[in-house]
């Protein structure tokens, strides 16, 4: 359980405060606001502001003045348009803000989508609380083999419980030492700055991280897919949940442009094409190299 | 008059509607909502979305779960604090969106801040209307003679009415045979996209303009200052009351620390203290160039 | 002929020099450097400056500490694989630089691009020449009828010639006002920042742009496409013929991946997949709009 | 040392290498090419690419055909005006690439500056080497007692003794296990992505980081800065080095209006002003905070 009773007592005061906006309000996401959806074992993410809507999509894709007297399905179409063609700038008229609590190694991939506002907790400024991921068991995998960049089957036994103890005890040990650096009590302390440095990358941190909907979508398609490490994507299968229900129209168009789209090259169109006029094609009469073509069996058979 | 009664009505109809959320609300800017400041002679600037406010900026500093209870005079000194010290990412986690009708040279002006998100008419697809921005007689300034980017004199008597004519009279022809070549009146009538070559820099236009409050200082900074060019200031002058009455204290710090600062080189500061030890200092000895010297002087005496 | 003698002798003077450096070298872009590109009436391109080349992307993709000994074909192997995977980062390490003088309706829809470097020569400070884009009479093309946003049949007879004597005489007619206006001749002469307005999108301006090979690619993608405007496609596609001899490999990459290939929705996967089992499928039966179908068969038949 | 003899040879094959180019050349940034300098225990920066120098930001400023034939000293005026009356564009057109090795804590304070292209080792894909970041005893220093984020005094006797071996034996523990578990002796082997969480945050990784003139210069004023932490002010002082011989004029600018200026608020303005007039002026009659004051005090008295 991630947090403490008196960080659950101001998020129920935030959600129990309600003003008047003469702003669009977008009531999948009012249901959401503040929540703390939990991910991993100590970590969340809680919408904490948002702006716009599918309506301020279509209202800026048409520089409206007011907010449109046209039928959803219109606006739905339109959306659908919008993303098939690849204009992004509608979708970055809305924007979302959020707050995140997630180990080290984690936020270490997050900060690599430039496009976005943070504010993170400072380890210079503050104390970091005692708390580190360690995987559940059944997420606790061997590398790969063929992929030298994924997972493979989940570590048993001794070996499980090997890799486990020295996650825990690591932790614990460095955390332990963090603070008897840090104390004041018969000694100096060391500078936070400096004491940071003992800790492991499963340590948790916090930010707010706030993005507009382009840049989200473009976070969930590489984050929320397959080939994305599970620590990442777990956060970002809440975020596409809160995402989904914020903008209905713009997540439709997104799961079937994107998220369930496939990218062919000139090659693997030809193949298609030559397929669909009946001829087998083998991968060394197609063009493309072994991986390539492993990537467009998997896909087409 | 820059609306017409069905852009008013819609502008209205967006005014009266009211919804309850529970996003933190600003009551300067709910004010501000929709409404059409005029700018110039056909011009406008409207908000038409905001996220955020003062309280935002210290709880993004602070990475918050509530809304705090703290003091509004501690959310304003540590506003203030990150002013001074340049401490741009929680001031990031504002937003706003405006609605913004402009001459196409003010556009290309406002274009080059690049950190902000914009939707613009396209003249590809619509047609543009029939509005240009003709200076008022106050404002038909002469080439500075010193500054070569500058205006110096108001134009007088046979001058400026020839001016004015020209204005008027091109964009008036220029636009008789953008519509004449665009008819589709007993002739084929010519593409939009090359139609809209022949008018002039004058014409309105319109967008969507969105931008966080930091890139928000960050353009009022340059073009609500005296050395922007009039027909940008002006809309600059305009925004800078939304923005101060949207987030007050962030306000404040930014006219204490931006728009009333100085900014002082090594030498300058070199100079100043000289000064305060009583010595007489000349451009000479000063290490600075003319020009520098003069804008020292502009500012010290 | 859009160069002076003056300008001529300067660029051969740019090409005749050469310098001795330990950076590596792209041979098809040194014979491209500082050479003017004709593009329009009075328009070019010229390659000012670059940095990297296809070993760059690779070594990046590495983090090598040196040029590394593999062979071409193994770079371009993985080129093609961070292409296929979109992974940008590598391709962000190569740099180029360009000299572009444009019409200003073409201007304004490049500047939309937002990850670049721009200066443009100033209007408030220079005097702009007196040169215009004039369309070639094989140009002057009719709005189309069923796309709002595209061209049709090309203008014929007396339609044609009075759109080209308008563009032309309101072209002169402005442009003359604009001197006159600014003539300190007998008057004070208007300011620069003002006159500029009286000049129509079709005068020429210029600047020097510089983006990475990730955004260069990104703008070559929308502007090289036959759906942009003939005005900036031109543009690109001397740009992307520079690009091709710059970086041969990744060139190649981005032909197969992004210009020849083709983005599928999980709709359209699904009728390919139907239909290569020999199933019939209409537009109706699809789940894709009539506009969606209409650019799906444009395909596949 | 933190070069392997291999990667020392890979380096002094770069530099043996010379190429010929077209491309203005700058001889500091030559000299500088490719060299690793030691930074910290194990990390080091080398310039692996550039492009222009101060003559770039001229031509840009400029917006030139050649490279010009002014005076070195117009150039030097010019480029002292841009940085005076912050014209950042051209500044963006050069730009530089650094190969970099740093502890992660570091890492995770450089990356803040988004503006910036950059490819780090992947410890998905690879394993990361023993090589961790001990302070040198001179800079085991204790938190700060006024500042909450900065440093006090140096650690002595057993304190700090106890400080380097928890350190050093924390360290060396937590890599001894990531190693144990990556192992496939006997065992399947934990996935990379996994262990690397068991790291400390002073463990060395590697990147190679491309930013243009004017973001490095942004980044060097806030992290060449006395009040940057200490292990990122070693990287940043060194890079300052470099960028001083790449572009001497926009150094020497950059270290009169930057480095070493300051910047005043508009109530500074106002005491200043008061104390030349001859008057003395206290905290309380400043209207400036306690804090502002001390800082304000620190500068001139």
């Amino acid at each position: 359980m991630p947090l403490t009773p008196d960080q659950q007592s101001q998020i129920d005061a935030e959600r129990a405060a309600a003003a008047s906006t003469r702003r669009p309000v977008s009531e999948g996401m009012e249901a959401r606001l503040y929540t703390a959806h939990p991910v991993l074992d100590h970590g969340f993410v809680r919408v904490i502001d948002y702006m716009g809507g599918d309506a301020a999509i279509v209202q800026a894709a048409r520089v409206s003045y007011g907010r449109g007297t046209r039928a959803v399905s219109d606006d739905a179409g339109l959306i659908r348009y919008l993303m098939r063609h690849w204009h992004s700038t509608p979708f970055e008229m809305c924007e979302a803000k959020f707050h995140v609590k997630l180990p080290i190694f984690v936020a270490r991939q997050w900060i690599r989508h430039r496009t976005a506002n943070v504010n993170e907790i400072s380890a210079r400024y503050s104390i970091l609380d005692r708390e580190f991921y360690i995987p559940a068991p059944e997420q606790l995998a061997a590398q790969a083999r063929v992929n030298r960049q994924g997972r493979g089957d989940v570590l048993e036994g001794a070996e499980a419980q090997r890799v486990l103890d020295w996650l825990r005890d690591d932790a614990t040990r460095a955390y332990d030492h963090y603070e008897a650096m840090l104390s004041q009590d018969g000694q100096q302390g060391l500078a936070r700055e400096l004491a940071r440095m003992n800790l492991p990358a499963n340590v948790y941190t916090q930010w707010y991280w706030k993005t507009d909907l382009h840049n989200l979508l473009g976070f969930l398609r590489l984050r929320a897919d397959a080939h994305a490490q599970y620590e990442i994507r777990v956060y970002a299968d809440v975020m596409a949940q809160i995402t989904r229900d914020w903008v209905p129209a713009a997540w439709a168009a997104f799961e079937d442009y994107r998220m369930g789209g496939v990218q062919l090259s000139a090659k693997g169109v030809e193949v298609l094409k030559r397929r669909l006029r009946g001829e087998v094609v083998s991968q060394e009469d197609s063009g493309m190299s072994k991986g390539e073509w492993r990537e467009f069996e998997g896909v087409w058979g």
